[in-house]
């Protein structure tokens, strides 16, 4: 479907996150009241700032009330606690790293899991490992944004495919993080869905089958030449690039990290080359946030 | 009261950790029944093997029933929520590392916070941050094993005093490590008890007084030079060691890591250097693990 078009447009995450964004629109539009999320940011890096210009108008694109929270980054528990207790938001979100140690992963437990619009306190966690995905009657459980992003992405792709019982069934794939955020949420996600994900990082692999981890003894050349799918998201500088030699011609490829984890070469016209997915990982946390107004605070 | 001594008599962790090992021996000997604790092993190298054996004999030794699980990393997670379910279990901990990556924390995390003999969980990490020492009516909170432990050698050392109502008052204290296992939990106790705390990670340092963080522009060298105690946690080989030359004569010294980080010159005769507080870590284990069978097991 995409062969003859330079790959660029044939797998634009901003396009594809204005399909999300609409389907989130036409749900607000239904409602009382908007939702209405804070995002706290502790930073004026340039690439906070941009963040939070991006999500600020994919909000207001959605019809979701937006308020962005300058707090100095020892002030951010106390500002989450009061959000938590502030029955007039809806949904909570922080630019990251804050701390960039331990303490990050602290202050994303402080978040009440009702307004957890980036799934990743415990609750959702606990949840998603163990595969429960409700919250509740009636209530779908709040899965992480970047995690989901990449299954859209690969949805659009035309590999994951909705309509079967098991959506990516008999898939081999590799991802190169294991992070509590994005990597190890993916593989067991794409796993329970039916591919067998061998999961690489800094320790070494594990292979996933059926959201279940397994040891094995693979290495990361056995790993790529098997893969119809490699996904990374590696940021450090030490890590080698996958190259074209290493992969299939028509394996797809993705990087979620914000370094570049492919050789340039990787992006040959027969495959399909996934660059990026931010934007759709946003699209994700207006679907969370609408998710999380619908299941927690509608009255 | 310790100059004429040589110093490895003069602190030697062991011998102190046997004094608390008595005073749970004696509080178990009241109790009808014993408490029974779990250590879950998932690696069998030789350290894992040492501090098992020590463990188990330190138990032994004050009354506490213990029993050693070894169980494959993978098998953890489910592990630890059967012996949460158990009813004959009042303890748990584990050897870390188990993954080495932010799934320990996760990992941490799912044991029950009534059965949590290392204080690190969620719901006691919360209760130290938001000083607040009790767990419910004459139930006392469990704080972190070692940052327990490092209070307790320089209880010994006679600079953290007891018998004042601000036990560690107007000193001035150096940490290398703001883990969210040690260093910011020891920070936060320290400066709660009247020390000033200049806190230094990889990312920069941070003052902590009166159990507050605050920014601050401060020099290694310049932060070494004021303290009258440097304590260090630095498992990385990149660390430059603190030498002789960059403390007062008499600073306190103590480092809790398994690497050096002083420099062997720092041992003089006019000054106490605590090399390794281990000992008093597991006695402080056998404490919680007392405290938490009086607190929420015994009928």
């Amino acid at each position: 479907m995409t062969k003859n078009l330079p790959m660029s447009h044939a797998l634009d995450p901003a396009r594809i996150a204005e399909r999300y964004r609409r389907e989130v629109r036409e749900e607000i539009r239904l409602l009382d009241k908007p939702p209405k999320v804070i995002l706290f940011l502790t930073t004026d890096n340039p690439d906070s700032t941009t963040y939070a210009q991006y999500t600020q108008h994919a909000c207001e694109d959605v019809g979701i009330d937006y308020e962005l929270r300058r707090v100095a980054r020892l002030d951010l528990e106390e500002a989450i606690l009061a959000a938590n207790q502030d029955a007039s938001i809806h949904g909570i979100f922080n630019y990251w790293p804050v701390f960039n140690n331990e303490q990050d992963g602290y202050l994303r437990n402080q978040v009440d899991f009702k307004k957890d619009i980036e799934g990743l306190c415990l609750y959702w966690t606990r949840k998603l490992y163990s595969n429960d995905r409700m919250a509740g009657d009636n209530k779908k459980a709040i899965l992480p944004c970047t995690p989901l992003a990449v299954l859209k992405l690969l949805t659009e792709a035309g590999v994951y495919r909705t309509d079967i019982e098991r959506p990516i069934e008999g898939k081999n794939i590799c991802i190169f993080n294991r992070s509590e955020i994005v990597g190890r949420p993916l593989a067991m996600m794409l796993s329970n869905d039916g591919a067998t994900v061998v999961s690489i990082d800094i320790n070494g692999p594990l292979q996933f089958v059926d959201a279940k981890p397994a040891e094995i003894d693979i290495s990361r050349a056995e790993a790529l030449s098997q893969a119809d799918i490699v996904i990374t998201g590696v940021p450090s500088a030490d890590f080698v690039k996958i190259s074209n030699a290493e992969i299939k011609p028509d394996t797809i490829c993705l990087n979620f990290s914000s370094r570049a984890n492919f050789e340039a070469n990787v992006a040959t016209s027969e495959r399909l080359f996934i660059p990026r997915v931010g934007p759709v990982t946003v699209a994700m946390c207006m679907r969370n946030s609408l998710r999380l107004y619908k299941n927690f605070h509608q009255s």
